[in-house]
């Protein structure tokens, strides 16, 4: 039984239907870190996806298909990172409402974003809880559609996008690393490997302190995150019911790396390469950098996911 | 009168002959920008240019024209700049000596990217008499070939092949700036804008608080740069002979920018297009956004010069 209802053609519709919105972001190679990890690398840069993030193309595949019924109330979520950004976006250009759900303490430069997108930004208590139940009233309130960040086949589809643009570019790829966060990005990374390259193995990226998706896999079931500590600020979520499934069955392993490591990659990718991403981006190539006998020799690509960064929270000097 | 010996020819035979050493750099374009300042952008990031800057143009076209009786005796020079670090791995790959002076404060990390190269660095007192004095030593001891940063019809026709990949990609360019400290990218965009585009017109882009270009153009004769108080520290140097006739006769105007706004428009760049400039790259953003009128609906091409920075002192947060 297939872990999942996404189908191929499922993943080759969104690519269409969002080919116009989304950049289609350039594939960055560097013989310094070729050299370094002895292996081939692939940057699939995502920090140059509109947004900054990745999550915009499952944004976009969401609202783009709601039905007319649907649309007119617009898009909720509650979301104080990328997503939100992306929904807002997503449903301006689609010239439909969103409502963002937003805790107090986020900081204020994101809830301007999102304001400056257009969407109505609605506070709350920094909790899950009241993220939730804010989410409800909204939603109750307004007809609007819930958009949810990664658990979701919609965004789960979208974000298969990524890997599928690899594909076509890079073939014969040995490896795909993904970070993992709620899943959205690697179990879509997943499927497009398993329905277009299957011989291409698929690893998640995880940071050692947010290793919620490492003990899920271990053990079977979804283990939520709880109190995560990491400086991978967009990997701190917990699985879902319809990401954990598809990684579950799908992706080869979740390796875990420290923050250290990351913070390592992270200067080195914009020391050499000369690109801003954020640290959940580079915990791809610590993994890279901490297991490099995993990948000796062979074509590994590696989804730098997002470039939104407080430049006042950098990790190095 | 030419104000110069190079000619359309020996920039086109500039470009065969560095062709395969270096990057073909991207020339990228936002949205974002053109509604922030009224007008259609082209930002050509030489800032993903090997060692991460122009100057691995010219230094490769140097190194390239050596006869084999004056290679073997390799080139040497003084910088503490981009400079060096383009030279030594100019020499590198023809399988030369290079020998760099750099002053004794010059940070440790430019140095040690100097000796990664493989380079000799000799150290020397941090005044300009040093330096020079130092170097003709080492080109008495070492026969070495003494290659200017700028002031070199060499290095002018290799810096100008930057702006011909523009006008290849770039049709109907309006306008064209690039930053100016010596002159050597500013002389040779001027050259390849007049042979290959002659209604585009040329500006330099210069930090009030070095404005000695500016002043030279406006008194008709060389004023060196005393003193220069900027945090674009890539432009501090004076104009030279075979620099300034050029822009003397070839660039419109030098438009000098303050350094708070040279900073506004690194951030902008580095939040908004994700990409790592240095604080002299982002001096020709910030003239666009000074004098927006002189550019309204125009196309207009920036060239982003180096990313090199020290992540110690990123002029902001």
């Amino acid at each position: 039984m297939s872990p999942t209802n996404i189908t191929m053609e499922d993943i080759r519709s969104a690519q269409d239907r969002i080919a116009t919105f989304i950049h289609r972001t350039p594939i960055l190679t560097s013989n310094t870190f070729n050299k370094l990890v002895g292996c081939e690398l692939f940057f699939k840069c995502e920090n140059f996806q509109k947004v900054g993030a990745f999550k915009y193309r499952g944004a976009t595949n969401a609202v783009s298909q709601l039905g007319p019924g649907e649309a007119v109330n617009g898009v909720a979520t509650h979301s104080s990172g990328n997503h939100a950004q992306a929904l807002a976006l997503a449903a301006a250009i689609k010239g439909i409402p969103a409502h963002i759900v937003m805790p107090r303490n986020a900081p204020l430069s994101k809830k301007e974003a999102v304001a400056g997108y257009g969407a109505n930004v609605i506070e709350c208590e920094p909790t899950l809880e009241a993220r939730e139940s804010t989410l409800n009233q909204v939603v109750k309130e307004t007809g609007a559609s819930f958009i949810h960040p990664y658990n979701d086949e919609r965004i789960i589809a979208g974000q298969a996008t990524c890997a599928l643009e690899i594909m076509e570019k890079i073939h014969d790829l040995d490896v795909l690393i993904a970070p993992v966060g709620g899943g959205g990005l690697l179990s879509g990374t997943a499927l497009t490997a398993r329905y277009f390259s299957p011989k291409t193995r698929v690893f998640g990226a995880e940071p050692s302190g947010a290793d919620d998706a490492f003990k899920s896999v271990k053990s079977g079931h979804i283990i939520p995150s709880v109190n995560p500590q990491t400086i991978a600020d967009g990997l701190l979520t917990s699985l879902g019911d319809k990401t954990f499934p598809i990684i579950q069955r799908y992706v080869e392993q979740i390796l875990t790396v420290d923050d250290e490591v990351t913070i390592k990659a992270m200067k080195l990718i914009w020391q050499r390469m000369k690109i801003i991403v954020e640290p959940s981006s580079a915990v791809a190539l610590a993994v890279v950098m901490t297991y490099t006998e995993h990948f000796k020799n062979q074509r590994v690509a590696i989804i730098l996911s997002g470039g939104n960064i407080d430049f006042d929270k950098i990790p190095f000097r």
